[in-house]
């Protein structure tokens, strides 16, 4: 137990049948953990028999390798003289990026919530822009949930006195200074080295509610010191087949003053984002690669599944009896996707739904947030006779937004408040805390004008006739083009410079 | 009062906290106006205890300054000759421009109002350009105003005599020689020197209305000094938070003859023209913006809020009794968007209604105005048995109007008249006043051959019946392409000459 | 009278206020006939005092200057050895297209009528393919006429014995071997010496019945005279406002054996062709161009003025009693575009309709002619319990087609026959009258298989339940979009050989 | 008849009038064939008068030659050491792709059916790659059927426990481990030398079932003796003009254990693929080519009628009962693409139908089988009162499937299985059996993932409530795009490093 290890004695643990590492002084057996390892066993492999702490730091929450090891790997403290130091050598490719960084435009300059992605893709590590950018399969229901917004067009009235705009709200009875709430992502660090926490200083700044997830790198509690006081903080959860642990989190999340629990009920088995999958096996030696077919086994693919190994594919309505018996937190189930399920949420006593489909991560082909907010409130409003906004029964929506107007629509067709998740994890990637405070100023400038634009002065004048949602179902594929006829078809060509048609 | 400065002293004041500048002779402290400054504080910076007036005059109307500085800020006259004189240095990207503006085409080869955009924008200078084209967030709402034009579809007549065909018509009692006027644009000598002149002459000679611009360069005594004897103009109005400032307009407007005033009640903020904004951001010095995030200040998002400061976002439905009481002129409200609005107006007196979405330059996401025209003449039917177009309550739409079809489509389902905007300004700028002579005359070529095709041989003859608008509010955007196979899929080929396939 | 002209003395009239020109040996005072020649002036000019029968001769009927310049300016003969040669030179342009023309694949690699176009385009003359290929505006109809025949989809049958199939029909009483007709098309010659002749040759050859244009290059007798025995002819016709001349023609053309009259009632005045315009100034010498705006002549609207300008745009329905007068031969209104023109023309005891927008070249936003007919099968079976196909009010179409299925779904609607133009001139253009035998070889080919697999053994059986036609009428525009978050979205990449990603 | 030739005397016979070849040391005389041959006479006559076994054997099944040939041009053995042995070269561009397949990534970086494609396009000899991927004329249906998939949305269900999901399946009474079979398609040994081997293989490895294709490049036999014990096969019938070849060829099928009959009912006559004869063309020597128009020959379209020369056009509802005279296998009819002819086939006593247009390769514009899937389910429903699926009635579809939520949907909407074709052909050319098998599991990962996020434990729990089909049968073609106004539109654009912007 209190034995003191050799580094020497550790670096002799270095294969993939017996790997040990060093990690804040203390020394772990990974090998069995090797293969579940989300971010591959490449990674760990390079650090076998080493210390992997300058790795780690900055990906990891600090207790994820005590958490995820069962106690008799943790194999006890090193000596730390004996310890070969290790550096971290930065590739080419990672000194182009540092460039790019230097090269970022000032804040002033990012206009809306699309500049964040443009300045994020080219700065953040190319690993991390393939996990969080990418979305199930094809990415067509990616791609469709900001579409969707497309499709429903503003009534806006005219003549009202709209010097004194308002557009800020109440979320499960928390103040919020916009209908908008920072959504739960992973692994914040991959982005910024502060991870979530650029998100809660923000949001505390901004009188903006952050929603905290399982998954986050850095630990729960480490994110809810970097709160002010009195800032409204939710929890994501993902619930653990051993429920003990499920409870513990839950419990601690209540005790330590989240004022709602946001079950995720879309992700029984985390989905097939093939941008992420390709980009590993770039990183990863060719040389290494299992010949093709040779195993059956495919290591992607067991990559996604180390992540959600924990999450119960069990969970189900019965569950949520179980949730109630062991907390007072609102319950509010995220990634409901029909009004079917909304109404048996409803039923169940829920504090309401987030409709969701995981930004586009999960099930391909899911319909996008608004539009089943469309559904559910004109359901809900049929078999319960509930109108919306409801303080009793609170709809959410999330995926795709990029705009203010985005958010209007939501709230004018029923929403409480709309989730934002990817453009924030932009932001700062980009910019740190500042970008996530630049980009809710630019969400703030632009709820100013648009409630204007549309006769608003509060949210509540933001109302279903405001809106145009005759197209919000439509899901149109145009005939396939007619490529003999077009690629004979010569186009128009408009008037030219002298110089251009006749030197 | 009567002092009499020295170029000398004047010079003195040549920093951001102290601002002198000389324009026509006479001194003026600009340095609390510097923020609010349209056009930025950098240009004024430029000429800081200078003489800015060869800066000043193609932009502004003579009167701006003294208008819109306090009497306090106006230090008096300057000895002409203590000033220095300033020189205006020449860009290179400017020697281009002037070298695009040598070649332009013949008017002959201007076949249609498209070639005059094309034409202007490699001739006129990029901030105009900007300014002019941009239009708000991501300008989906400027396009739809083109767009919606193509889901309308004629169902044209034949076998009638059409010999003679006859498009003109009257607009709020008075003739035109077409069923179009000329809308409001603000700061026409961004564009050309002549600004807004140069279209008072082509509408003169055509017999054509212009609607003149509150924001107009050229000041309102000088468009209408311009224009010819019976000449008939409307004005533009932006509400003034100061209501006297307003009543000293309007009336001024009336006594010198205008015969409809337009309010414009789609603006009480200016929307976000990003393309406008990005523009600015690159005129600057890269050195003097400011620090990501360290101060808050949106520079840009500043100067579209100076320049409507005075616009009174309080403007209310209250306010027609007064303005009632002002003026005799018939009053049209500019900017309304759907049907609800359209019979508020009519029951509160208005003599029309220019349904219109600012040229997209506002709302983002606003529905076309002929979409929303159809819907207003369908409900003021059915609420008031109104059938249009109407003498009394007349109907006008604006925005992507490019070919006298789209005004045909326009009159056909009710509007009284069309107002086209950015196409008469690309013309002067690209040509003066005979480019907006020879706009005007394509659309009377265009009038005369579609009267024929449609078999109308008057306007009264562009009846609903002659347009097919099943579509008109189809707003569809498809699901998004799966990428993946659309890129494995092999494009057909034609047939192919011999050299390529064979040599 | 019988004065005999020299050379010399004709030589002397070279100038645009004074031009004779010399045809076939006489000359002729064309001064007052520039301004309308359609061709426009200035390649008569080229001509002033010489010889102009080399450039003449490969376009015009050789009665065409006889017929349109009056008599009093026929000269008489010109001594012929007086009369110096003209050259024509071969511009480097015409040498790179006779290269072209030499590299024309073989006919067996022509595929399609597709192909012909492809073809076409790159060996013939090009203003011959501005001619052609221009259609009216922003040219939205002219592709709308192939785009509506893409939103009809089969439903085809299956376990019938198709071992014989049978595309045979009548039309206007005549047999054809195919329900296709070659509809008229004017100035043949621009794309082929032979002209039209290609076209009478191929049709006689096949069993198709072609329609001969007023327009035609070659004259009417040339064109009847290479018909084969038995070959039948309709005639298309452009009503002349002298009605003697129409008359005339028509009298004329049924003592010649013509089974049809088809009456162009959709071009009262021809179209904006602003493809064809434009390549008329790039053909200009660019000095001689009109200074902008200066005498507010717009020489390119003449051209078009000029050719339709003994066009009666007074023709209207009593005129139709005074053709029954004059002809025996059964009326078809050519130009029909909606139910209520149709339910007049058979009211009126015209024996059919050609529902046609005129190829796209005259009424921007003119319907297909496809999508009218479904409108009048539908109404006029309500209105007079008509049923289609039928004898007696025979229904056409004409725009777009280039497959056999296309003609099939118009037939499954209820069109006798279909007319076919610009692919049968890209044929003859290619490939002379072999293309155009080629061009009906393939229809046939496809009629055959699409027969067989519609499980039609004859035309018969091809029944308005075999097409879907829901969505012909759906006139979709997409919203404009979002070019912002779609230039960040990054592609998925498919799978890439090592050499691509490793190398 | 005992004879044995002499390679010399064979050699003699080497022109297109008489034409012998060698074959596994037989010789036949293929004069009159030469025209009838698939592939075209060409490559049979650069072996004429020698051995073209090496060229033979990749592609052919064994006894092709022998059961196309009559017997009198069966000439007998040839000695073999009097045989020149004959070498294939290898062009530039077969040593070119043969690099390519070296440079394969592995088998477990394809993570989809898609990625399949793209290898197999780089990999495969060219005309292999025209012949599979090729369908009719413009190729319209053949891409809808990949789209038709995209206009079916989601409506997964949640909180459900799916910690175990089933997704086998019994397809005619036979047991499947997905509700997936491998279709037939012709000619497997043009992409692998082992041709449809490779599919049997991957089949009974993985518990799916394979139906074999009558043009099979593998003999029947083969691939019967090709699968393990206790493994389906059902079988795909072209009818023989002669049915007693037909008698033969299904009886001994029953014989062998098929169980299940599916007769091809879309193809009386192979359709145009004219990508596939474009190919042909280029693989020609061009110096043959018959000279244009000159023989009215077509031998491209002659390829095609040749292999479909023996398929019965006559075939016809009356023969259903002859069918079941002969066997005693269920019978399916494959090709059925409307409601009325699936009620036929029930009526009749067949034991299903599969809703297909034979991957868009027979009639254009056939909508998909999966559209056809929701019209049949609806009035059979009707007319019969049948549910679905249905073990009595079975419904197949097939065509464009590319992802296990693709079958999903359409076993949402009632079908019993979804026939794969063309990506398992891909997925052998590629990766041969290797590549069939990685196929079958990417498939089974996708299916236990989305029943997963479905929220549904077995196929029993995907119901119709699942699906939104609204616009399943939308065959939309945008209106032609205004190229004037877009080309004059300037995109927005992104914010951008300073390097890009400034330096």
């Amino acid at each position: 137990m209190a034995k003191i290890l050799s580094g020497k004695e550790v670096a002799t643990h270095n294969t993939r049948e017996d790997c040990w590492i060093i990690v804040h002084g203390k020394a772990y057996d990974v090998t069995d953990f090797l293969p579940e390892h989300p971010g591959g066993s490449k990674i760990i492999l390079k650090y076998a028999g080493k210390d992997a702490t300058a790795e780690y730091d900055p990906i990891h929450p600090p207790d994820a390798i005590t958490t995820n090891l069962p106690p008799e790997k943790h194999l006890g403290s090193v000596a730390p003289d004996t310890v070969e130091k290790v550096e971290i050598t930065i590739t080419d490719e990672e000194k182009a990026r540092q460039g790019r960084v230097a090269l970022r435009p000032s804040l002033s300059e990012v206009l809306n919530l699309h500049d964040f992605e443009t300045i994020a893709r080219l700065v953040m590590p190319e690993k991390a822009w393939a996990y969080y950018s990418s979305a199930a399969d094809d990415e067509i229901t990616h791609r469709e949930n900001h579409a969707a917004y497309h499709r429903i067009w503003f009534r806006p009235r005219i003549m009202r006195d709209v010097t004194q705009v308002d557009w800020s709200t109440t979320i499960l009875g928390q103040k919020s200074s916009m209908p908008v709430y920072i959504s739960a992502t992973a692994l914040g660090k991959l982005g910024h080295p502060d991870g979530e926490l650029n998100l809660t200083r923000a949001a505390g700044k901004h009188g903006v509610i952050q929603m905290i997830p399982t998954l986050a790198s850095c630990s729960f509690d480490q994110i809810m010191d970097a709160a002010v006081p009195g800032q409204t903080q939710f929890f994501q959860l993902y619930v653990n087949k051993d429920r003990a642990v499920t409870k513990r989190i839950v419990q601690h999340a209540e005790a330590r003053g989240i004022k709602g629990l946001f079950i995720t009920v879309d992700a029984p088995q985390l989905g097939r984002r093939e941008k992420d999958m390709r980009q590993k096996f770039e990183a990863e030696d060719p040389s290494e690669v299992t010949k093709a077919g040779s195993d059956g086994v495919d290591r992607s693919q067991g990559a996604a599944r180390a992540i959600s190994s924990f999450i119960d594919p069990g969970l189900n309505w019965d569950d949520l009896k179980w949730f109630k018996s062991i907390t007072k937190m609102p319950i509010i189930l995220k990634g409901v996707q029909c009004w079917e399920d909304a109404l048996e949420a409803y039923d169940r006593g829920c504090a309401g739904v987030v409709l969701s489909n995981h930004g586009g991560r999960q099930l391909e082909f899911s319909r996008s947030g608004i539009e089943v907010l469309a559904e559910v409130v004109d359901h809900l409003k049929r078999a319960r006779k509930l109108t919306f906004p409801n303080e009793k029964f609170q709809l959410f929506v999330d995926g795709g937004v990029r705009r203010a107007t985005d958010v209007l629509k939501a709230v004018a067709l029923g929403a409480t408040a709309v989730g934002v998740g990817r453009p924030f994890i932009y932001a700062f990637s980009a910019y740190g805390t500042e970008g996530v405070d630049h980009a809710l100023q630019i969400l703030h400038d632009e709820f100013e004008m648009n409630m204007r634009l549309l006769g608003a002065p509060s949210l509540k004048n933001v109302v279903p006739e405001m809106v145009d949602t005759t197209h919000i179902g439509s899901h149109i594929v145009s005939v396939p083009d007619d490529r003999l006829y077009m690629s004979n078809y010569e186009s128009l060509r408009t008037a030219e410079l002298k110089a251009k048609s006749k030197l």
